[in-house]
């Protein structure tokens, strides 16, 4: 298809298409002509990636450049991609270190021992979400918040549960490709289905504790 | 304690107290000279709560200043104000109605009525969470990615987890002001403890499917 063609499948305007080009987040169409391109199925999949890292999830456009070009590292194998692709993803900023920090990273090392996750334990500390983590639990303990190991483990717990409802849609997919393409991007557009069930959940939880009727009054 | 000393106690730099004095984000001090006023302890409790919010939160002042109001609204009952203060939680852009803003009320409504979230049925629709989560399966149904009651039950199920957890947390606190405080405090605090969790866990999962050594190798 031509670019006003995929711009029309896309509900991208070409402006914003050639933009994706030149940032070299969309690969080069295939040239009929000088100044012809054709593109096909493959690019509105990348758009429709590119939309999600860059629209959706507000990713920086050299980090969603550093995303794609993990999915696309075929010196990985599939596990390694997924991981690098998810990893590159921008998190918060980090916290200066200090005494609560120290103890925060004592905290998360306990809990991921007390969970088992022994990946994470072995090649992950480093990792973004990992630091993100510790940033959050740092910032807890500065401002006095409970953030002990037994405080977090039923957010960890949920946490499980929600990634193997995570990997169980990204397995759908039959394709690896795909499958990475998926995993970012529902990495991505679940959080806020996720924080928005939680605030809805915590009206109907704090509603049925502390509301008219409830059984405490 | 005079200026300097809730400075140094809070950690805040006295210009930034300053700033959220003039804001109408903390309270006056009691002026026992002409120049000079007396803080306590209220004024130290209510600086760890608006630095949770702008400096973790990053909620925009004229939000928080909504959500402080909430809270010290006397009209309200106990349930009602917690409402209304973590209602006042900004939450992400909304996207324009379409045949998929549609498709995703649609959507929405038939969960909350399989989960029977009864309370956020009856009062909760409009509320900013219903809709940040009506965005958000809108735009996994732009995109096409799943989006289904089926698809979103899980989610659903993890969120009431957290929110019986979050609940847990504050019910510690014994007096309904510290319990509001905290309500609004961890709801954005602990947000970025949940989201580093679940891609941690993501990683573990997807090492345990696909990894070197996993069961399908």
């Amino acid at each position: 298809m031509k670019l006003a063609e995929l711009a029309r499948a896309s509900g991208l305007s070409r402006a914003t298409i050639k933009y994706y080009l030149r940032e070299d987040l969309l690969p080069p169409g295939e040239y009929v002509t000088a100044t012809q391109a054709e593109y096909d199925e493959s690019h509105l999949q990348r758009l429709r990636l590119v939309r999600a890292l860059i629209q959706v999830g507000r990713v920086p456009v050299a980090s969603a450049r550093e995303v794609l070009r993990a999915l696309e590292d075929e010196s990985l194998d599939h596990n390694s991609r997924l991981g690098t692709a998810v990893w590159a993803l921008p998190h918060g900023p980090e916290s200066a270190e200090d005494g609560s920090t120290l103890e925060a990273r004592r905290t998360v090392g306990a809990l991921l021992e007390r969970l088992g996750w022994e990946h994470t334990q072995g090649y992950g500390e480093e990792s973004p979400a990992y630091r993100m983590l510790v940033t959050a639990v740092t910032t807890l303990h500065r401002l006095g918040y409970p953030c002990a190991v037994e405080d977090l483990a039923p957010y960890a717990r949920a946490g499980h549960q929600l990634a193997v409802s995570d990997l169980d849609l990204i397995e759908r997919y039959e394709s690896p490709d795909r499958q990475l393409e998926a995993a970012v991007a529902l990495t991505v557009l679940y959080e806020p289905v996720l924080l928005s069930l939680r605030r809805i959940a915590q009206a109907e939880e704090s509603n049925r504790r502390f509301g008219q009727g409830s059984a405490r009054e």
